[in-house]
């Protein structure tokens, strides 16, 4: 999960509403959905008892108490941050794991902050009442922000407690959300990093897996030594789930905005998507092509090579849930519904009536701009060389304007680190310069119409974008420190008698970047000023009988456990330790494969046969990492730690078809527990033996 | 692999050639690339002992010589005939296994015979100086079997021995192969059918598998109670191959033709594979609809259903390797160079050059002509009101011409069978008759044009297909037994003023399929005369450097032990005893999924990391079931069962990127044996222990 999330929220991917969906907010349980799918009626009573019990690790990331005395299980990768801290040369927590086998032994995490939802309350009306009529849209802002700010801090004040002001709807509802707050956390227990991530990047978000991810951690009560007493928690069910099983999992969902028009849809998949993998693909070349040297590059280069290759997987996973068109038919329905709801309303269509044709326009202009920036950003697919040239002509023109007007990178301390560079950096490989800048030349000859002046720049006639990477590469002179010199001591006119081709090069990107820079932040103003409005129609629609998108704040979701189609068979329901043992033996017990010594040594004291992962319907995404999976009585089934790779589409419309989230089972949790790491008295707390 | 490629055969798929393709005859083994590929130079010594420990099995299928004392290893499906022949009411071999603990216990298999492959002349000089210039065609044809059938029964007066006359190249070569015959021949071992196709239909052709599908016969010499003499045999390597080792195959690949067109590729892609795939879509859903009925109806359509999404996955598998543009680019690279050189040599020229554009123009005329005789037969898809009517008109129309001009199906006992149909069957149920009409009708409107005649006697202007379908039934009276029993006596004449619409559309059937099904016979038969200029032009121009097509004869190929891409991560290179348990847990043991009660029983009496199933780079296709897998020294270490979906694009090109064959491991059979079945004696004969 955690690489995977990573690279999407990286590259600010937005998603897509469906009718399925199902990250509701604890004000607004989905009653009459859970009683029709399942016969099931949560009270009052349940539901806060659900809310009571989950837990936010602030730093990103869920958890759920899971004894009365504060302890709590999350995810082995959300906890991974701390057991890094509090690890040292003599004693590595990660690769070695963790179990404080009395209250002594727990291990202060250095600063992790758990966050419990003890109260919401609706404040749409004192926000909005903050804008008055005749406001400019920036003075609504600002009026609604101070509303905002006061509110928190009077109920901080009054309360003590955390409080947040969330926007929810994209501004069609403010709720204020009090958390109480515990900041002095302690590590109770982690296993080694070789089982939690078993299988490495190669097995991360596929399934069948065999993922040991959890920790547990415990709260105290601040300012004291005493454990935090939490009488409300989830009760443990060491059976877990079977297939069919209704399963909730409760949590704090990153971001989605699952909102994208058609059009915003179409954009994806025709530029940004296409794009996006293609930079990956070469990423992917030139690693391996280091890698290919010897061992010793090859494990240079290998982390940055599995991560390149994990945000394939994830893209090209998103790519084809964009080409996918029964997905794509169901978005497109979809919209057509919303749209023809707002075109019914003789208001809304005044009001909202054009938002569709107007990110529809933005698209286009998006279409036309975004290649051509990219063609003149230096940042874009960089080789050393025409770094090196548009670094020259950045300085050159910048220096000779007021400090106040240039850009950050050429301001103060940083124009000095410029200046070093450009003096002092010798020449870099110029056969490595020349494959990385052949490697962006023909990426923007694949975006770029033939005629395009900078691409003419870059390309004669005839030439391959690897025979014009060289030519202006072995001819241009940037790489030498003394002539670079020159150049500065010349300033900003040696640019127009210069012949050096990289300098032309740079010189008319960044004439370009300077025209085209302003023109797409413009563009993407108007496109989240239409988004908002888009989200405000939506709301004017269906109010809160869809679920907000996520905010990093509590949500539930529904699901049963089932198996899916897959490989031209069926993925199981679940996994057990025979299969993780199995692919160990597959595999020769080779990284990353290798089961740690533990597991090995224990072999023949567990029950091959328990379950050890398992794979629900539940809608979830980053953030939910470390989620509590609880069954109808609110006991421990699981914990969510990725999805499948089937869910990757999910980011643009949720279904059920093959999608899934995976969890580890609490019964190869507790199997675990008792017989490989023999942490009795852990085990004994969970099951409420031990009440201390 | 049983299904998958009945199937395909049934459907008479023919495939392509390519460069790494490796289905070799043993007198011209591949010695140079085993050289460059493997630094392995086999030795003439070599080839013949893998020759003669090589076993056909006549009825279709591949074993081998793994004892001196005639012991035959092949897969439980090549041996599944002859065990469910020897099974009865009390004794079902099938599910429960066999064993023979002593030579006494053997069971004779009631019409089994193997042959060996004692030798090979090429005898082409003698066939093709059968035809004499001036001759015909057929004269020619004649000519050559007539001197084909002399060389058998010379060869087989002189010897004794079976004699075949094999085709290779399409006609470039004629040999004379001799084989030993072995009729007499016993079951040894068969372990429970639910092991042997573990996972059933679902997992069938997939990977990761987990089935131990082996069992072992003996041969026994000719009019004695001997079992064989064959000291030349396969010996056991009980460690069996891993990852990276070489492994050579010796089997009986059934039929492959990897000739195939561009054009010929492009008609399976937009017409053929697609209409398989759509009526296989229409069969399931119907089937899907019956099971949900209830419990009784799901277990009588259950086999025909799993049937059905065999064939589905196998054609979708197909149907993805058509779509692929990187394997097609390679079809039509490969085409290119083949026809360059056509084109290069003047004699080959004027003999060849004008094949692809003729076999292009056939696919023309297909495409034509396919979707309008299928419109027309009254086998496609039938309903039964509409095979009624059907029935109906060409009873009348034949019943009036002279027995001799009749089709089959109206002469003699068959036309009273007709009648008695027709005279005395029931009205079939309106609804399920409508159903299926409105598929065929769905069908077929997805391939004629809008104003395609016989589709607008069927589809009224605004109809959908299921309304045609429900007023065509409706209306008709041909399911009324006395109102055929009418039109039968007023004879042809009453075809011509009925207003009963579906006799109407059976009319217009009936002309269309009488002149179309010649036009037919005339396009495929052409077809054919192409393909053979065609392979001629191959072996004119790359003689014996590429190897011929599979003939059922014994070949030779090389491959490795290779894990590959798949799920987002890798397949292991083989699977152990820990998969099997694991997915039989995943499962909760139920069905198909269930481990034998041999295997449960001495769970803890096997060591479980044993390989058990494991995949190859080999070239294989049907009839190379049960072929030996063997190392570098001749010894076993495993039998091919089946290939991983990823083969399937194989039947139109091979390559090694995902594509595998599917064995079971040496290692897996002897811990199998050894721990599970306790076949001691077995095992002996295996390790070379015992030599009666």
């Amino acid at each position: 999960m955690k690489r995977f999330f990573a690279a999407l929220m990286a590259c600010g991917l937005a998603s897509l509403a469906a009718a399925e969906e199902g990250m509701w907010t604890f004000d607004n349980p989905p009653v009459k959905q859970l009683q029709q799918k399942y016969n099931f009626t949560p009270t009052q009573e349940w539901l806060d008892h659900l809310r009571l019990s989950s837990v936010r690790f602030n730093d990103g990331g869920s958890g759920s108490f899971v004894s009365a005395t504060g302890l709590v299980l999350t995810n082995h990768h959300v906890a991974l941050g701390q057991l890094q801290k509090v690890s040292s040369p003599q004693k590595d927590y990660v690769a070695d794991g963790f179990l404080a086998r009395t209250p002594e032994e727990e291990l202060k995490c250095p600063d992790l902050e758990l966050n419990v939802l003890v109260s919401m309350e609706n404040v749409t009306d004192r926000v909005l009442a903050a804008v008055k009529p005749g406001m400019s849209e920036k003075q609504a802002n600002d009026a609604r922000k101070a509303a905002i700010a006061a509110i928190e801090k009077e109920s901080m004040e009054k309360t003590g407690l955390r409080s947040d002001v969330v926007t929810l709807y994209h501004g069609g509802e403010y709720w204020l959300y009090r958390y109480k707050k515990y900041t002095d956390v302690r590590l109770v227990f982690a296993p080694e990093q070789q089982i939690a991530f078993y299988g490495g990047d190669p097995d991360n978000f596929t399934y069948p897996r065999h993922d040991l991810d959890i920790a547990f951690v415990r709260a105290y009560e601040p300012d004291s030594t005493t454990p935090a007493r939490t009488p409300i928690h989830f009760r443990w069910n060491p059976a877990g789930a079977r297939e069919g099983d209704l399963v909730f999992v409760t949590g704090n969902p990153g971001s989605t905005s699952r909102l994208f028009t058609v059009a915003q849809v179409m954009y994806e998949r025709a530029y940004r998507h296409p794009l996006i993998i293609q930079i990956l693909e070469a990423q992917r070349e030139i690693l391996r092509a280091m890698a290919a040297r010897g061992p010793e590059a090859e494990r240079e280069v290998r982390d940055e090579l599995f991560s390149v290759e994990n945000s394939l997987k994830a893209f090209r996973g998103q790519y084809a849930g964009l080409q996918d068109t029964l997905l794509l038919g169901r978005k497109i329905r979809w919209e057509r519904e919303f749209r023809g709801r707002v075109e019914a309303d003789p208001a809304l269509r005044t009001a909202y009536g054009d938002v569709w044709d107007r990110i529809a326009a933005i698209q286009a202009e998006k279409l036309e701009v975004s290649p051509r920036l990219n063609a003149s950003n230096p940042e874009f697919f960089p080789a050393p060389h025409l770094q090196l040239a548009t670094l020259l002509v950045g300085y050159l023109r910048e220096r000779a304007r007021p400090e106040a007007e240039r850009p950050e990178r050429f301001r103060g301390e940083n124009l000095r680190q410029v200046e070093q560079i450009l003096r002092g950096a010798p020449e870099p490989d110029r056969e490595e310069s020349a494959r990385l800048l052949a490697r962006r030349l023909a990426i923007l000859q694949t975006w770029l119409a033939p005629d395009d002046p900078l691409l003419r720049e870059a390309i004669a006639p005839g030439e391959s974008p690897e025979q014009a990477a060289r030519r202006l590469v072995n001819t241009s002179t940037v790489g030498d420190p003394a002539r670079r010199q020159a150049l500065l001591a010349a300033g900003p006119a040696a640019l127009d008698t210069t012949t050096d081709p990289l300098l032309h090069l740079a010189r008319r990107m960044d004439d370009e970047f300077r025209r085209l820079q302003p023109r797409w932040q413009e563009i993407t103003a108007s496109e989240r000023i239409q988004q908002e409005r888009l989200a405000r129609a939506l709301f004017a629609v269906y109010g809160t009988r869809l679920p907000p998108d996520a905010t990093f704040t509590l949500r539930i979701t529904d699901g049963v456990v089932a198996r899916y189609p897959y490989n031209g068979t069926f993925a199981p329901p679940h996994t057990t330790f025979y299969d993780l043992f199995g692919r160990s033996a597959s595999f020769r017990n080779e990284m990353p494969w290798t089961l740690p010594a533990s597991f090995a040594a224990r072999r023949t004291a567990i029950d091959l046969a328990t379950p050890l992962n398992f794979v629900t319907t539940n809608d979830i995404t980053g953030g939910n990492s470390g989620s509590p999976m609880i069954d109808r009585e609110a006991r421990i089934v699981g914990v969510v730690f990725d999805s499948n790779m089937e869910a990757l589409p999910h980011e643009f419309l949720y279904g059920t078809e093959s999608g899934r989230a995976v969890g580890v089972h609490s019964a190869g949790i507790t199997e675990a527990l008792r017989n490989i790491y023999q942490a009795r008295a852990l085990l004994d707390e969970l099951l409420g033996a031990r009440q201390p």
